[in-house]
Parts: structure tokens; C-alpha cells; sequence
């Protein structure tokens, strides 16, 4: 994620730069929902009434804290009822839910949000987005310091510091006839436990607190983005409680206009009598509109007709056509197909060929859950018989639900009782799956982790090799074994052994370091090497790893000029180091061991390449 | 999708393959559950009462087809309820929602299934869901066909023949004087306006059909694969009436259980009083559990234990914690940094990457919907004041909605009315999106498309180096500025003109052949070539594109050996041809010719091999 795309996008926009198409339509949507007078303002509390019935502003906050606004999304209003899904997680999180449904159930009722019944068998409010229902909340919620708390709840969720509105809140105490009398009631039936007189009070409370449309969204987003507020970043809810709070906003959310709101809108949402409906699109953003007035449901007549048409414009109905991604498997190969960065001889490389089909790579992309999960799965048993080793890339993960953990651990569990390795790389330690398999991976020795794909790969090439290639001898060669010297003469290669050194590298010291002069060129007698890049940052990138017989630095042969990457002896190694001055000499008497040389580097960079390519058409 | 994936999963098990842990989940999950004997087979119809207390069967059938079942998946028993959903569709389908909700409701109830309810102020039945309601969508579907239209749409759900269980149905129509009394108090009240008797009889048969719970997790598949039955790929209900039966199942589909169930299970789901339970998971499995008793809200017992341990299992809540893919953009880069497959000389590839970044490429994948969308025209418009080019390549896009659709297409509508050109690739016909690209194509002169991205970037390489390279002369060249053969003294020239030949080939004709001798090398003088190899099954990939200058067979100097790929001439073309023989006899009096020609070759092919590993780099 780019800094600046947490930034208002409003800005940008102001800045000179390409208007948005979403700013732009933002724009003619409120223009057009202008001309809309329907509803009244409402009056039962009297500050309520003097709101401009005029006043209308829309705010989409995308859970990356992207903002665009249209309109008055600066003005503060009384948060009202869209503060009852807040208080409700709040009061999961302070009590547990059992405590909170023992005191107010999940039931839509389908009645207005005033109403004054109790679930008749077990007495609590049906649900907690109706007056009853956050009354019964607002009494858990009662404690020495619960103003406070409420603000700072309210601020934190905001991302900004609210106030509470003092006029409106005594404007509801002294009017609050119908509120008193469910709270008189649910005393009687010992719903609430406190004064109810108290009570009402931080319920009187958290309704007054002023916000702004934006306020509104953020909250939205913060919701959107699983409780994290996505401008300070501070987990303001649990994501187990988003998930209840969710359910009930959109079953309950619109009054007895609920059911209506489900099937047409389809998006989580609560409203306000002061104007205000706040929707959440889980996963991708917060709504707020605010427009004073109401229709008969006690809903905003604009408010409701924006998410209707977002809604239905943008496809966010949480039932609608939604398509998965069905790629999570990026792709599989046998080993050989690709290959690690680790240069191998031509012999090795075929012997790789012929015999890596034991070995299945798979590189996973994209979000693990339950569907996605069982394709990987179907695909890691397909044939399994028939492996010794199983690499499963996570690189590309972005994340894994426990369902997808609980189930890829069972899988893996199932090779390794069969004797088989599983070889994983590429998973972040931000993963949570990270944590359960480096747990599991202590008692169990054939469960390999590796950093990176390339890793896992050169060690499963390893073993596939291992016992099928004589260790090059540390103290002798022969000249006519090494790919980039075959085909001489005896008399050439007398002449290449006046001309050659030995030299040896203790592990991590450099052979060839970017930037210097090429001189001369090297072939690995024993060892291990790694061509090396600075990826700034004090990052390096291991760009290939040479064993005994690759050949290194040949370009100076040709090019001259300066070495392009760090080549660092990977353990103790042993070099035979031509130089290039005395090979060009050399040329003149015999210039067969130089074409021959040249021929020899042809081939071998051209079936690099080639190999390359295979690879490009493969990540393509 | 490999075509066994669609195969029932317990035959590859019982085959002795790798078992799927999801397979032994439910084979426990299954065992666990037949301990459980609460709950009371219904009996008010007598043939419900005949049923085996202890079955119990579960089945979950991915979006895809494919299949997981244990326990008693093939016993059939009586849909009943469950129908109600799929009625409540095909009156959708068949009358239009406007004239369905004149008839029936949305809202949820909170009531029993056999409620004798209708809204006060509509006087219809508060949603399709309950029993007044279904009868009254079996009104709107009585026709002179009904019974066939019935058993053939559940049929076509099923993905096989569905029949009629006539015990059952004559013991309702013998017992079913509640539904009777609905019935006619909605004729009373003008809801129903044909015979009751008929209507009902259409109901009593819609609730008769057998199945099993396969049959019923592959109807949960279909909804969860938007209508289509992954069996036989028939679209059996349309994907805009799936969003109205899923949120109706949501919130109205477990009787007075819905809020609850909507709470903690989250799955749009219907039961039915023969104990059949289906739950739809959007986009990834229809999950059935059938088990006879039933508890007080008519709910099966085991069957509601089993949708509660799956949703919390495998994290199917609606609302759940969802992780949203954010990676939409899989790249962006200048042009230059990656190149076309058009083999460009030296020098044109420093002027590309010098001035190449006046023109953004962007790779998508993926899925584009609201959020992911706004995330791309983010990306596209950031900077574009500096850019003459944007292009955009769809080919690992799945899916745009039309939301997403509509946002980019005023994106490019911006750009293109600045004079700016639009490059779009990889737009798959399938993509809803390529129609109406294609139709606004024709009025905008600089809204281009391409087959894919390759084509794209070349047609915008081409545009870039316009005007800044002379074309070769079709007549006379100089050797000395073909990279190839660049650094020999006039003698060595001389050398040359005496070997080459120079060959015409007209556009689509064959310059090499696979599988051919390789015994010269070629350079073009004039015109285009593409290098292709054979895919199979008659498709040919273009592996580059070679122009003026560029150089093509050079191994056959190393090698000899045979053509490993065809190269076609892509329009009129004149190529100089090196014959190998005659350049190795040359070398015998002249070595540095084919010194200096073996030099040229290994910079070209190491610069081109660093082309490759950098463009792997990117693509991972």
C-alpha cells in the first residue's frame, strides 16, 4: 500500500489531479438526492427540530482510510441511534456474550424502534438496535466512570476527539416519557439491575454525542476493517464482536423497515432519528448520510435512497452476485521444471530432469478460506502416492483463516504419517499459520521450513542428487570435465595449466565484488558460491548459487568493464581463477582454445536463457 | 479445473488414494453426532412419523461439483419446507418481483412456521418463508401444468429425476387442515385468487417430492454457484433472484429460530419438518444435513448441531472474518523496464528505457468489484497527468462486476478525453466488460486493444521509438552496423560479402523449420519475423518478433544440431544467410571473424539472459 493512498482522496483531487470517477459520481449523487424534499424533520425532541431539513452529506471511507465526500460531511448532528451497534460490542466485550444475551436477545421483531415489548418467554428486549434493547445494554455498561468511557469509545472509533451535545442531552432527559416508562418496565421484569434512572442517563448519553458524516464513516470503516480504525490504526473491536454487531445491524438495523432494507440494500446499516444511517461493506468500506428528514420508519428519506443506489450501483448487497477467485493454486511443476538459482552442470540438470517428478512444487496465491482451501488440498492428495517431497510456496498467501489452517495442517499431517516430506517456504510470521507449524515442526523432522521458494527448491534438487555425482576432487581436476573448458586438446590444455591459479575463500569472504575491475575468470573446484546483489536498503539478493565446475566472470572474456554482482563464498571453497589478459595472449599461438571457450560460454548462456524463458512462459 | 475434480470425492478415497482431511472431519463429525438422540421425530403428518429416528447423513458439494458426504446421503425423505426458497424463485422468475411482493412479504417474523399472521397493513403474509407465505407463491405458480413444472424444476436443481412421494402427499392433503384455514383466510382477504383447494394441492406437492441429501447439497450448490447447477451447467435460477432467496433464507429460513441462527450460524439456510436442513455458502458449497427429530422450533436437531460446528469450523459466518485480497494490482512498471518480445538492437532498447516512462503499464488479477476497483483507478490516476499511455492488462482478471466495470470504464473516459491513449489487453470475451469495450472502441480512435499484454507493449515500444531510428535500406547495408558482426577490419568484411546470400520471403511464409538441419544463420535486412513453436493441439505461441537488424539461427555456429522453433516471416521480409561451412572454413585464415562473431553473440545473449532473470524477478 502506497503512504499517500490513506490520504484524503478529496486532496489529490483539489491538487489539479485526474478526478476520481467515484468523487465525480459522488458528486451528481448528491446533486440529484437534493431535489428530493420527502420526509419531515423530526420533533419530538425539540433540538431535533431545528435542523436544516436542507442539509445533506455522503461519505464512502474505504477500510484503507481512503476518503471522498460530497457535501455537508463536516456538520455535526447527534449520533442518536446509530451509537446502539457500538455500545452492543461494547458491552460483549466488558460482560462476554453470555451475560449480554441473557439480557437482550437477537431476534428481529419487525417492529418500530420504539415499541414496548418483551420477548414473552424469556422477558429481554428482541434485540439491541431497538429502545428497549440498548436501554438493557446501556445498564451493563453502567460503572463509575461510564461518560468517559462512552466518549472515549465514541472518539476512538471516530479517530478523533467527540463531545457530547449538552443541549440535545437535556433536551432527552426532560422529554424521554416513552423511555422511561421501558425502563420502569424492564425493572419490573429485572431486565436492568441499576436506577433505571442512571441508566437512561448514559443511554441519553451516548445518543447525544455530536459527530460528522465523515465521524460516521470512519466508524463504518473501522468496522469494514475487522475493529481496527484504519487512520490511527488502534483496534477499537474485537473481530469476533464485528461479526455479531454485523448480523444484528443488518437484520435489525432499520426498524421495522428491516427486512425491506435486507432484501433491497443488503448492506449492514443502522440509522438515527437525527438523520444519520451508517452502512458497513465488510471487508471494503464504511457509508455515512446524513440528511434530517425522516420517513414514517424513522429512517432518512435521502439516507435510505443513497444506500439503495450505492447499493445496487456499486453491487454491495451481501447476498449479490459476488464472483470468488478461483486461482489460488498460482501453479504446480515437477522439479526440473523450474529450477533453483543454484547453477548445476549440464549432466546434473538433466539428471534433474529424468528423475525430479518425484517432487511436487506448489505455489500458492491469493486468501485461503474454507472453498479455497479444499482446492488446495484436492490438488496436494492428487497423486500423492506417488511423491517422496511436497513444496508448498506461501509467499504469495495473503492470508489463511483457521478453517483453511485446521485443514492444510491435517493434510500435511497425512503425508508426513506416510513417510513423505513436506518442504514450506515463503510463509511470513505474520501469518498466523506460521506460529502452529514452526510448533509442530519441533517433533517432526520431515516437515522442512525454508525463507523462500528458492531455498526449498535447491535443497529438494539436493537430495534428489545426492549420491548420483562424485564430489569434484579438492586437490585435482581435469580440465576436460568442466562444461566451459571441454572439447581442447591436450597440447590447449597444457597451455590453460601455465596459465591458471588456485585460490581459497573462507565462508562469507568475497571472490568478486560489484564495481571492480573484470580481469579474470573463475571455475569452482569445491565449494559453494553465491552471486550476490545490493537491493539497497541493506537488502541483498541472492541472484544464483554456483557449486564445483560452474564457471563465473566469463563476460570479462568478452566485455571487459566492471562485475555487475558480489560473488560470496557460501562455505569454504576453492577456485581455479584464469586471467584474461594472459588468455587473450594465449589466443594468438592458439586461437581454438579461445573460440572453443567462446563456443563452450554459447551454449551454456543460451540454455540459460532458453531455461529462463521456460520459466517467464511458466510465471505468465 | 481438471475434469476428475468435479468426481465425487469417496471414490478417489475408496480407490485408496490420500484421504481428504475434510472427508475424515466429517466421517468424525458425523460419528460425534449420532450421539446425540434429543429432539422428536414430527408426527402430525403419520408417514413423518415412519421415519428411522437415528439416520442421519451430511453432504457438502463445493461450488465446483465436487462432492463430500457421510453417513446416510442416499435415503430419501420428503423436501417439505425446504422447497420454499426455490418456489419462492421460480415465482420471482416466472411473475416478476413486483407482483410477488404484493402477494408475499420480506419481513422477518419472529413467529412459528404455521402462524396464522399477515401484515396489518398489507394484509399479505410477512415473507415466502412461513407457511402463509409459500402457499401463497404456490398461488402464483398454479398453471394447467403445475405438478410437471414443479418436479422438473427440482429436478433440474437436483442434476437428476426427482418424483413425487404419494403417500406423503395423500397424507397431507388428508391431514393439512391448518394450512386449510390459512388458505382460505388469505382468500378471504383477496391474497389468493385461485380454488384454494388447487393451491394448495400444488403446495402439498411442492412439500412431497423425495430426495436425498445429495440431491439437496447439490440445490445449495447451484445457489451457491449463482444458479447454475455445477453438475450439469444448467443456469436453473437467475443470479439476481439468488441475492432475494439467499437473504430470505438468511433472515426468515429457521422459523422463530432465524435470529438466532442468523447470529451464530450465519448461513443463509432453510429447514424442513422431515428434518432436511440445506445451508448455501455464497460462492463456495451447498452443505446438507438430514436427521429426523426435530426440536420445539421444528428445526433438526443433529442438523442444526451440524450447520452450528461447520460455520465455526470452517469460519462460513456471513459477517465472519473475512480476509479481502488486496492485491489487485499484481504490477506496474514503465515501459522499458519490461520489454515486448520484439528482439530490439542496442541502442533501440537504451532510447525504450530512457523514454519509456511516459508510457504505465498495470497488471491486474483477480477479482474487480467495488473496493478493488477503486484501488486500481487510484493507482491509474496517480501521476497520469505525467503519462501519454496507460495500459491495463485484464488477462488475470476472473471477473468485473458491473460496479467495478462502470468505475473503470469513467476512469478511461477521463484519460481519453485529455488526448491520452488507453491500452487495454488480455480482455477475455467471457468478461462481461469486453462487450461494452468494444462498443465504445468504435467511436475513440485511441482506445486500443490487444490480444495480450505482449502485443500491447510492442504496438507502444513501436510508438516510443517512431521517428527516432532510420529504417534499414532495402538494397545496400553495412555490415559494421549490424550488432552481430560489429569490431572486424574491412578485410574480415570483405570475407563476408563473399559468403552471404541474401533471400526474399513473402508475408506467412517459413524462413526455418523445426526439426530442421541448422546449417547457416540469418540477419534481417528488412521487415518482421516472428520466432514460434507448435503448443499442441494446433496453437502456436510466439516466442519474439525480430526486426531490421535482428539476428536468429546464430547457435547452428556452436552447434549445429537442429531448429528448435519455426520462424515465420510476418511481413514482406529479406534476410542475409551466413552459411555455417563456409564460416568455419573462413575461420581456419581468419580466426578473429568468428572470434569477434562468438563475442557479439555471447553479449547479446547474456544481455538478453539479463533481460530474462529481470523480468523473473518482477514477475515474482
Amino acid at each position: 500500500m502506497h503512504e499517500d493512498s490513506r490520504s484524503n482522496w478529496r486532496h489529490n483531487f483539489l491538487d489539479g489531479h485526474v478526478p476520481s470517477p467515484i468523487q465525480s459520481y459522488l458528486d451528481d449523487l448528491l446533486h440529484r438526492m437534493l431535489q428530493n424534499a420527502q420526509g419531515e424533520v423530526a420533533t419530538y425532541i425539540p433540538e431535533l427540530g431545528k435542523a436544516d431539513p436542507e442539509a445533506l452529506g455522503i461519505c464512502i471511507t474505504m477500510a484503507d482510510g481512503t476518503i471522498y465526500t460530497s457535501g455537508e460531511c463536516d456538520t455535526e448532528f447527534t449520533i442518536q441511534s446509530m451509537s446502539k451497534p457500538f455500545t452492543y460490542g461494547q458491552a460483549l466485550k466488558l460482560r462476554g456474550p453470555e451475560a449480554v444475551l441473557k439480557r437482550v436477545g437477537v431476534e428481529p421483531t419487525g417492529e418500530a424502534f420504539n415499541a414496548i415489548i418483551l420477548d414473552e418467554e424469556k422477558n429481554r428486549p428482541f434485540n439491541p438496535m431497538v429502545n428497549a434493547g440498548a436501554i438493557s445494554v446501556a445498564n451493563l455498561l453502567l460503572g463509575p466512570a461510564s461518560q468517559d468511557d462512552m466518549l472515549s469509545l465514541f472518539s476512538n472509533l471516530a479517530g478523533r476527539s467527540l463531545t457530547l451535545n449538552e443541549s440535545v442531552y437535556r433536551s432527552k432527559i426532560a422529554t424521554g416519557h416513552r423511555n422511561r416508562a421501558i425502563a420502569y418496565m424492564m425493572l419490573n421484569t429485572g431486565m436492568i439491575d441499576n436506577d433505571p434512572e442512571e441508566v437512561l442517563k448514559l443511554y441519553f448519553q451516548q445518543c447525544s454525542i455530536d459527530v460528522t458524516c465523515q465521524d460516521m464513516a470512519m466508524m463504518g470503516a473501522t468496522l469494514a476493517n475487522l475493529g481496527v480504525n484504519p487512520k490511527t490504526g488502534v483496534q477499537v473491536i474485537e473481530p469476533n464482536y464485528v461479526q455479531s454487531i454485523l448480523t444484528l445491524m443488518n437484520t435489525c438495523g432499520m426498524y421495522d423497515y428491516a427486512g425491506q432494507w435486507a432484501f433491497e440494500v443488503g448492506i449492514p446499516a443502522k440509522s438515527g432519528v437525527a438523520g444519520g444511517i451508517i452502512a458497513v461493506i465488510p471487508g471494503q468500506a464504511g457509508i455515512s448520510v446524513w440528511s434530517p428528514r425522516l420517513d414514517e420508519h424513522g429512517n432518512s428519506v435521502r439516507g435510505v435512497a443513497v444506500c439503495q443506489e450505492l447499493s445496487r450501483r456499486f453491487g454491495l448487497h451481501v447476498f449479490g452476485e459476488k464472483a470468488h477467485s478461483s486461482t489460488v493454486i498460482r501453479r504446480s511443476y515437477p522439479l526440473g521444471e523450474i529450477c533453483s538459482k543454484r547453477i548445476r552442470s549440464l549432466s546434473e540438470r538433466a539428471f534433474l530432469t529424468a528423475h525430479g517428478s518425484k517432487v511436487m512444487a506448489n505455489e500458492l496465491q491469493g486468501t485461503l478460506y474454507f472453498a479455497s482451501a479444499e482446492m488446495v488440498i484436492r490438488r496436494l492428495t492428487e497423486g500423492a502416492s506417488e511423491l517422496s517431497d511436497i513444496i508448498v510456496d506461501f509467499s504469495r498467501v495473503h492470508n489463511i483463516d483457521d478453517a483453511a489452517a485446521h485443514l492444510l495442517m491435517a493434510a500435511f499431517d497425512d503425508f508426513l504419517k506416510q513417510g513423505r516430506r513436506i518442504r514450506l517456504s515463503g510463509m511470513r510470521p505474520e501469518l498466523p499459520f506460521s506460529a502452529c507449524i514452526k510448533e509442530k515442526q519441533r517433533d517432526l523432522a520431515n516437515l522442512l521450513l525454508f525463507p523462500d521458494l528458492d531455498d526449498a527448491l535447491e535443497a529438494a534438487e539436493n537430495k534428489v542428487l545426492e549420491g548420483h555425482f562424485e564430489e569434484f576432487d579438492t586437490a585435482k581436476y581435469e580440465m576436460s570435465k568442466l562444461d566451459l573448458l571441454r572439447g581442447l586438446s591436450d597440447l590447449e590444455y597444457g597451455v590453460l595449466e601455465n596459465l591458471v591459479r588456485i585460490y581459497s575463500y573462507g565462508e562469507g569472504e568475497k571472490i568478486v565484488s560489484e564495481g571492480d575491475d573484470a580481469a579474470s575468470f573463475y571455475i569452482i573446484a569445491n565449494g559453494l558460491a553465491d552471486v550476490v546483489i545490493n537491493m539497497g536498503e541493506g537488502r541483498n539478493k541472492r541472484l544464483a548459487s554456483l557449486g564445483p565446475g560452474a564457471s563465473f566472470g566469463e563476460l570479462a572474456l568478452v566485455e571487459g568493464g566492471r562485475r555487475t554482482a558480489d560473488v560470496i563464498a557460501a562455505q569454504s571453497t576453492m577456485c581455479y581463477v584464469f586471467p584474461v589478459e594472459g588468455m587473450l595472449k594465449a589466443a594468438e599461438t592458439h586461437p581454438n582454445i579461445l573460440i572453443k571457450l567462446l563456443c563452450n560460454m554459447v551454449g551454456n548462456i543460451a540454455s540459460r536463457l532458453k531455461h529462463a524463458n521456460d520459466e517467464i512462459r511458466g510465471l505468465q
